[in-house]
Parts: structure tokens; C-alpha cells; sequence
């Protein structure tokens, strides 16, 4: 071991652990030792998985593991659970370490530090949940859904208001609990729907006056329409300012301007921002939105053996040019796969996104890739909409379900700029065709002629991204270049 | 009226009208009058969508008529049903007609003739289902499903053989009435899943050694487990001699070389051939599989003002090069688009088809795109194959159902050639990602990195079809170039 080199991976998630086993597939433990540091006791988990686990539709946290710690280890990954990296020293090539309290149960001291050196540096610590400095935010009741062990706090939350119901469990389901998920983005909606499961009265709060910031508004008033059908509250154009607590300190309330939202527990989904104060203290290069920037091989910019991906870094945008940040498990996995590979000697790169995502909430399903009207004109671009409602399948097939495609495409050129789709079954996943598009760099009259799959189950016989398409190429034409 | 330049429109079905349609939209009568002939009584309608019209699955044959007669004609469009063009008259720029049998009953004349000039013609003539010259293959009981009269003529026998049954009508349904397809293609498939759900014992006889050639026979054994599964009996590698006819003439039974296959009735789906009989008389040029040959504004070529689209036309193929007959009603309506934009004094052009068709039968979606391995080879292209499995969703979501994704891409270039999808529900369309990148000539690597759509309702946190590219990717570099 004494000639290895060595790997060191911060943050034992879908990047850093990703990025572990394949480096470990193409280097023997001979050529390359391998530590990863994680703080909490998981690995490699489906943190997009986490809603249906608190649903109930998943039936158990370890279900959302892909790989667990023992696994790893038995590849020959050398994973130190409970171990929080405190600091990267790029001169000396190492990092400071201390286990954490869980960890003294594990065996370890808690408390204890250490310095580890490196070959090869990974930084993938992930992103944190944007917790707003109010009244009351940190009471036991109120909870993030961003790791394992934040859904096993609010799982123990919604168990004490439900005593001797499990998940989506009937019985006494309608004894008037109320939850309040504050922001409606991906995670608020989603567990939204997740908490209606579980037999709560449901109100979701959001600044903006639509659900669904990653959608154009119009797109959002589909989504809030649905929520609303399904029975979920969803106040808009609204501020939280503080949380309300009940006598024994626990959140009793979720309080804004101009109302006080009654809740026995509440439910954080604003977003994350990338965790990046170990690399910021370190002078690495940060991005607009906090993220680590790197090159397309995923090594931190200017540097030579350090690297990075997931949920802390800024990825290219193909459509508009600069960064985002976009976390998002396929992003991670990728990442991993990728520095995995070049930390290992080979050759890969990540050329950036087009910035694809889907979600559903009960039966709908929303889904997007590439810009918004507001950041297409951000970007300073000058484009048509187009929007049109069609179905699923062939209008006479059983199960056709309706659907809203809206499609964004740049004046003169006609070039794609972005798709949005809202609608019932086989909705989402058709954004893909939207997303290959935009990374090949097509034009909407291109996309009229794509040779889409079609059979009645499937399609009408103009696909609606066709139909989309054709549209936009209307609107083109009839615009003033 | 005089001054009018006037269309004629040879077919009344998707692409024909569809090209009537759309010359209308962009201009009045005045300026040009529209005549259509047909030589049923319907028009415009989703031959698609016979097999679940057969089934049951859709209710009533009026629901496959996207547009009748009436609204047509609203529409200012001169439509003459029962109406068969006997000949081109190029020369003369006209074209002869005659009233069919029908005909007569709405009030024409059977075998009427009438000679029609034209300024722009339309060829929509469709295609024609390969009837083999075997003994007995005209007899009663024996079905084609191209049109919705040939539709019409199954559904006599079927109730002939059912007294009292409806379509899926369970009372009686296990009769032991028996069924046999003639040839495993799409037709053959969705025919007998049709059948089958009228209770019908179904035997497909196949010529080849699997059932949808369209497939690779790897893929093909895929297709063909999943129908022995659902008790569809499936003869493969078996050349059918001739059908039986019983005392009164009826077919029943199909013989082959080694066995007869008892059935009260018979439908063959052993495909189709461009019906162009009038396009050869008139000297206009058809390609290798007796289509007419466009340009890519559907002009036939060499002529100023013939067009030619939907099942009659071979069709530009953007991965092999050179042309093919693909005869699906999505191009078919792409075509009349394309033609009525052209023939009305605009600019459209259909570049062609990557090959794209997708199907089911019962819960088993089958996919293709691009190149089969024997189409890659005709074509003198050298390739790599990969094929995984995987599933719908994330493994732990409920409903993640498994599918199988091949890959074809070329070697060196690692330009991809094709894909295949055979598994459950969101098998199917899936393909469409192939078939935008296949369009773009992207290589299976820059698949690996492509932006798609991820959620757990959705997708493994790697798509199905990049964890193919990957695979395909990795067969690339280990084949020496």
C-alpha cells in the first residue's frame, strides 16, 4: 500500500461513490487506494427516492439504497462512515477529518481528527437544503427532505402524530392532521402528494405567484389546477415569516404576512444551494450560484488532481452558454462515472445540460428542458412560444389523456430553445425528444419532421411535440424577424 | 369556377386528404378547386387503429374516421366517393375515373367513366396487403385489414362465428372458436392480440424463424416468448400452402408444409406493397420496392406538378442512404402536410425517415429505430451490437417494469445505427430519444451524456437507453477498428 497512490473521496453519495467504483473497476487496489468520507451512516442513496418513502409507495428507506457501506467495501473502497472532512489543505495535498457524534456508537471517537493526504482529491459533497433565518425554523416538527437521515427525522415526526399508522395507512387517516410544505417546487410538490397520501390535511405555501418555478407561469396555473383537484391547498404570492411554536417548543404553525397556517409538522422544500464551504475556504474557484466550477473532464478549474461533480458543482447550459446549477441525481451519477474515470487514467467528459427534468404529483406530470421564457430573455435571446394541447395516445384509444406541450424557439434562426410539457400518463418522458433536440442543436421546423414512434396506444398520429413543433414554426413565420 | 386551377387528389385516405386539407387552408376555391376521388365511402381514417376496432378495445368504427365526407366537403373539397381512377393521362394532364359498385347506391352509375383534367395531381393510392396465390385465398373467411371495408368484412365473419357476441364480449367466448394469423409482422401481432381478446384460440404462422422480422430475431425471441406467454400459439419458421374450404367454400384451415391449422377464420398480415399500378402505366418512376420516387418536396420525379405521398411512395432513408417503403400513417399525414403546403404555393420538404415504428401486444411494447443488423450489413456498414436490460422506473418505485434496449452503432465512427426496445409499459416509446439522435447522426457516445428526463416515477437514475450507449460504447473500444 505504501507505493499506491491515493483517492480521496468527500461525500459518499451518487457522485463521490459513483466516481469511487469505477475507479475502481479500472485500478487494482495496488495501483490505487481508495477512502471515501461520508458524515452520515448511508451510501449511494436515491434521495429523489425519499418522497415515496415518506408516501409510503416506496416501503422501506433501504429500498432507496443502491449500494450500502459493506458493499462498497467489499470492492475494495475504504469508506469511513461518520466522518465529516473539515478541511482541504491543497498545499499539503491532505484533508483534516473528524468523526462525528453517531460515529463514537460506530466504534469511532467522536470528535476525533485526522489528516489523510492525497493523489487525487473528489469533492462531492452535495448540496444543502436553503433554510431561511426565521422565527422558529429549527423547532422539532419543521423538516428537510434532503438526506436519508432528514427523512428519518420527519418520518419519526409524522409517527408521533400518528400513532400505530404506518405509511398510507387508512385507519385513523382522517383525524384532521395538517401538514404545510413551504415552496413548491420538485420537492414541495412531491411531497405534497406525499403527505395526502399519509392522510393530511395539505396547504403549500409559495412566494411566487405560481407552483412550479421551474415551469413558465402559465405552465405553473396546469400544475395548481391539478393540486387543487386533488385537494391540496396551494396559496401563492405569499411570504413565510416565521414558524409558530406549541408549549413544548415543537412547530404548531406556519405564519406569513397575513395568516397563520395551523400545521403538525411542516415541510421545507425551497430549494438547495451547493455545499461548497470546504472548497470556498479553500480558495477553489466558485460560480454565480455557489457551485464549484470545473472543466469538462470534471477537474476543478486550475487544478490538476482535484475534482468535483454533483450536487456541488455548476454544470455547462448548452442552450443559453455560462453555468447552472442543476442538482439532480442523473447529473451526479454521471459525474461520478466520469471522474471515476479519468481519476483512473482513462478519458471521459461531461459536456454540460440542457437542463431536462420531470416530476409528478398524484397523476400529473410535469416536465421540462431547456429555457423559460425569463431566462431565455436573461440570456438575451429573442424567441416565439408556442402552446398546444393534444393527447397521449391516438384520441379514440381508451386511456388517451390529455396533455399541454409549450415550446420556446429563437427568432430568424428557429433554433429550439425549450420544451414544457404538463399532462397525465406519458406525458413527462416525452420531453426527452425536446432534450435530444436541444443537444443536437435543432431548429423547431427540424422537429416538425422527426420520425417519432406512432401506433394508437402510443400516439396520436401527429406526436404532440410535432404538433408543438409545427405551431412554433407558425409563430416564426408570422413574427417580424 | 373557369378560371380556377384545379387539384385532383387520387385517395381519400390520410395523406391524400391531408394534402386536400391543407392546399384549402391556403387557398379559397376561387383559387383553386379541390377534387378528390375515393373509391370507398370513407375518408381520412386510422387504418392504425383496426386492430383495436377489431378487438373491442375501441368501440365503433366511426370512431377511426378523423374526419368524414361531410366535413370535407364542408370545407369546399370536391369529394367523389365510390370513385376509382382507372388512369393518368399525363399528356393530357387528366385522369380517367369510374363509379364502383357501391356507387351506384349513392346515386352514381356502376362503371360510369369520366375523364378529369388537372393542373396539380395528387398520387395518394396507398398500399395494397401481399395475398399470395394459394389455394383457397379468396375463400370466404379469409381476411386482409388494410381498409376500414376490409375491416368491416372480418367483423361479418367474426359475428358470423360469435351469434350474440360482441366484441370482448365474454358470454360464449370460450366456444373454441379458432383463429389463425398468416405472417407475425405489426399486423399479425395486434391481430392476433385482437382475436384473442374475442376469446378466439390464435395460431400466427411465421415464415421466419421469429416473429416481427422488423426486430432483430434476438429481440424477435423476446416478442415471441411474451405471446406463448399470453397463450398466443406461434409457428415459426412454416410456409403456409394453402387454405382449406369446408362443404359451403369457407376457409377452415391453413396448411402448410407438415400440418393444417383448423380456423374459423383467417387473417393475413404478411404486409404490404405500394399500390402504384397506375403510377407504372403512366411511366412515372418507382423504386426497388415498386414505390414512386419523390423528391424531398414530394414532387414525383421528373415532373413539375405530380405529387406522390403516404404508402405508395418509398421514402428517403436518412441512416442507410437510398430509399424504403415504410407505410405508416404518421408519414402518410406528414406527406399530405408537405404536398398541400407545396401544391398551395408554399415551401415544405420531407428530408426522410430513420425507420422509426413502435407497437404492442397486450402489455409488451416493441420498439425500433434506424438499422436492423441485416439492414446495417445490406448497407456494407460494419457495427458493434450491445444489448441491456433494465427497467421503467427506478428498481424500488413501484410498476418498474423491465425492458430490453439493443444498440447498433457504426465502427470508428461510433455513429448509431439503431435501437430496439422490447418490455412492459414505457418500453415504447422510449425509442423516440433514439430516433431524434439517429436523425442529429450522433455517436453512441455523446448518447452517454445526453440530458434526459430522470425521477423515480420515470426512470433508473441512468436511462435504459444510456446505459445502452454505454454498453455500446465500451463494445466500441474493445473492437479492434
Amino acid at each position: 500500500m505504501a507505493t499506491a497512490r491515493r483517492m480521496v473521496v468527500i461525500g459518499g453519495d451518487a457522485a463521490g461513490m459513483s466516481a469511487a467504483s469505477q475507479a475502481r473497476r479500472l485500478r487494482t487496489p495496488d495501483e490505487l487506494e481508495i477512502i471515501a468520507f461520508e458524515r452520515s451512516g448511508f451510501t449511494s442513496y436515491s434521495a429523489c427516492g425519499i418522497p415515496y418513502w415518506i408516501g409510503g409507495t416506496v416501503g422501506s428507506r433501504d429500498e432507496l439504497i443502491a449500494r450500502t457501506p459493506e458493499e462498497h467495501r467489499r470492492r475494495g473502497i475504504d469508506l469511513r462512515l461518520h466522518t465529516e472532512v473539515t478541511e482541504i489543505d491543497l498545499p499539503g495535498q491532505r484533508v483534516r477529518t473528524r468523526t462525528v457524534a453517531d460515529g463514537a456508537a460506530a466504534g469511532g471517537s467522536a470528535g476525533a481528527e485526522d489528516w489523510t493526504g492525497f493523489d487525487q482529491l473528489v469533492i462531492a459533497t452535495g448540496a444543502r437544503p436553503v433554510r431561511p433565518a426565521l422565527p422558529g425554523i429549527d423547532a422539532p416538527g419543521v423538516h428537510g427532505v434532503q438526506t436519508l437521515d432528514d427523512g428519518q427525522a420527519l418520518l419519526a415526526t409524522l409517527e408521533r402524530n400518528e400513532p400505530g399508522i404506518g405509511p398510507g395507512g387508512a385507519p385513523g387517516s382522517k383525524r384532521g392532521r395538517r401538514a404545510v410544505v413551504v415552496g413548491a417546487g420538485y420537492i414541495g410538490v412531491e411531497m405534497s402528494e406525499a403527505l395526502a397520501r399519509r392522510g393530511y390535511a395539505v396547504t403549500v405555501l409559495n412566494r411566487g405567484e405560481q407552483p412550479m418555478a421551474t415551469l413558465d407561469p402559465d405552465m405553473g396555473a396546469l400544475v395548481r389546477e391539478a393540486m387543487g383537484g386533488i385537494g391540496i391547498h396551494v396559496v401563492t404570492g405569499t411570504e413565510v415569516t416565521g414558524i409558530r411554536t406549541d408549549l413544548h417548543g415543537r412547530a404548531c404553525a406556519v405564519l406569513t404576512d397575513d395568516a397563520a397556517y395551523p400545521a403538525d409538522v411542516v415541510v421545507l422544500g425551497i430549494g438547495v444551494r451547493p455545499q461548497t464551504d470546504l472548497a470556498r475556504a479553500a480558495g477553489l474557484p466558485l460560480g454565480p450560484y455557489g457551485g464549484l466550477l470545473t472543466d469538462a473532464s470534471l477537474r476543478v478549474r486550475g487544478q490538476r488532481n482535484i475534482w468535483a461533480g454533483g450536487d456541488c458543482v455548476e454544470v455547462q447550459d448548452l442552450v443559453a452558454g455560462g453555468t447552472r446549477h442543476l442538482p439532480l441525481g442523473t447529473h451526479a451519477n454521471k459525474h461520478g462515472q466520469i471522474i471515476g474515470t479519468n481519476a483512473g487514467g482513462g478519458y471521459a467528459t461531461f459536456p454540460g445540460v440542457v437542463g431536462t427534468a420531470v416530476s409528478k404529483v398524484c397523476d400529473l406530470e410535469i416536465a421540462r428542458t431547456g429555457l423559460l421564457e425569463r431566462q431565455a430573455s436573461a440570456a438575451g435571446l429573442r424567441f416565439v412560444t408556442a402552446a398546444i394541447e393534444s393527447t397521449s395516445r391516438a384520441g379514440y384509444y381508451p386511456g388517451a389523456a390529455p396533455m399541454t406541450v409549450k415550446m420556446l424557439a429563437e427568432l430568424r434562426t428557429g433554433r429550439l430553445l425549450g420544451v414544457q410539457i404538463v399532462g397525465r400518463e406519458g406525458a413527462g418522458k416525452r420531453v426527452d425528444v425536446a432534450a435530444v433536440a436541444l443537444t443536437a442543436g435543432m431548429t423547431a421546423e427540424q422537429m416538425t419532421a422527426l420520425d417519432l414512434g406512432y401506433a394508437p396506444p402510443f400516439s396520436p398520429v401527429w406526436d404532440p411535440v410535432l404538433i408543438a413543433a409545427r405551431k412554433t414554426v407558425a409563430a416564426l413565420r408570422a413574427h417580424p424577424a
